[in-house]
């Protein structure tokens, strides 16, 4: 957990919170930005495994399970996870039903219908000659969702109204997928010191990416299209977006 | 999760319900049960992988990695557990504060400092001479605080006051330990057959049991005290609680 990480999804939730309500101040989105990044680091300690994506490096250092071992590894991601619901349960400064709707949200975004859905079809293809679709409903599982639902949740602790959810899931939608276009970009052009794990992992795995289907010249124009697309999502907040756009800049900027 | 498993768990929820308000019917406790048996069903399905207790049988049945493979029976054991809480979440009858105690209780009963904690005690135990309170400390993290929150939650789930919770949860943590002291005396004296997994597997994995360390009429006579204890506790609930006593009656008596 101090391992690092860029806290992407915990501060796309702050900006979520305050384009809503420019008031909120971060430290109101503390359990929940807490309880998001367990989420996303339990699903990296699980996707590390040698029986998932078999990575023995992360943010630069030994996986988990290479740290430790597998078994501490995959508890570890099962304590995270729980420790994610306790942390929401417990957070103040939101009512019983906003906590039970942040819940809800969380809870689908990482589970069969989501992420855990979105890996399931990653390792199913492997080897494969996946189409472009089918990459897409993985990535938009696998990574969108969680990224969704960080923002879906930074705009209901923030009281945001259902236009507002709806402009968050949607700016959420493709900043996601351009997220994922990134690194698929940066497992090619990067190089394993900058990015903080194995460079050149998914061609080695034959795994089938934005870059092996579109080429790269392609990728990096579907990236830019969607950064556009996810900047007119946000149309509906003016200046308050502030920090959204900014991220957004950031993820389609980003080296690592 | 249609495996045939006893469904202890969820009936112990529904038991302490109809304990607090005779009243309550089997239907209120759809969600709950189901959220509940989800989440035991993910600890075994982690718990049999290759890296934890290495076991093929489960339910009489090939264990889930061994019917499919190591990556879907880890994505199982990670969706069940976001699935429960996402029930948690929507389940009727309950006001938001009710629900949001039960994801409170569950999540607190199957992270680190339960389930999870205990069963990555029970992986250190292996082949060391762990004493017999160690044995005890792990048992009532890794099967008592479920089995606690079950009853717990069922409490939450009919509106217990705070004496009644404590009066269940104290049952649960005498009838956990039993629970556990029978599943140790039936590795030894039950057959794989009857057992539905692998008998013997505790002394072939070389860890310290409530057998190895009392002896069998030891830890039978153990089985007994706490038993007795368990029915001490629902001495608050009057006949309301023979739900309880008739499955506490059960887990001492069964054969598997």
């Amino acid at each position: 957990m101090e391992n690092g990480g860029k806290r992407v999804r915990p501060i796309l939730a702050l900006g979520a919170a305050q384009a809503v309500n420019p008031a909120v101040e971060a430290a109101a989105l503390d359990y929940l930005g807490c309880a998001i990044e367990m989420l996303h680091t339990y699903s990296l300690v699980h996707d590390d495994l040698p029986a998932m994506d078999d990575d023995d490096l992360r943010r630069g250092r030994p996986s988990c399970h290479k740290a430790f071992d597998e078994a501490t590894a995959i508890l570890v991601g099962d304590g995270l996870q729980a420790r994610a619901f306790e942390l929401i349960s417990l957070a103040p400064h939101m009512s019983a039903q906003q906590r039970l709707d942040i819940v809800r949200t969380l809870a689908s975004g990482v589970g069969f219908s989501g992420m855990v859905g979105g890996q399931g079809m990653d390792i199913a293809a492997v080897n494969t000659a996946a189409p472009l679709d089918t990459l897409q409903t993985m990535h938009a599982l696998k990574t969108g969702a969680l990224i969704r639902a960080s923002l879906v949740c930074g705009g209901i602790a923030a009281g945001a109204n259902d236009l507002q959810l709806t402009a968050l899931d949607s700016f959420g939608g493709h900043i996601g997928l351009t997220f994922q276009i990134v690194d698929d970009i940066l497992d090619v052009t990067g190089d394993t010191a900058t990015l903080g794990k194995t460079q050149g992992k998914d061609q080695q795995a034959n795994k089938p990416t934005y870059v092996s289907l579109m080429g790269l010249a392609g990728a990096k124009e579907e990236a830019k299209r969607l950064h556009l697309a996810a900047m007119d999502s946000l149309d509906v907040f003016g200046e308050s977006a502030e920090l959204l756009r900014e991220l957004a800049d950031y993820i389609v900027n980003r080296s690592h």
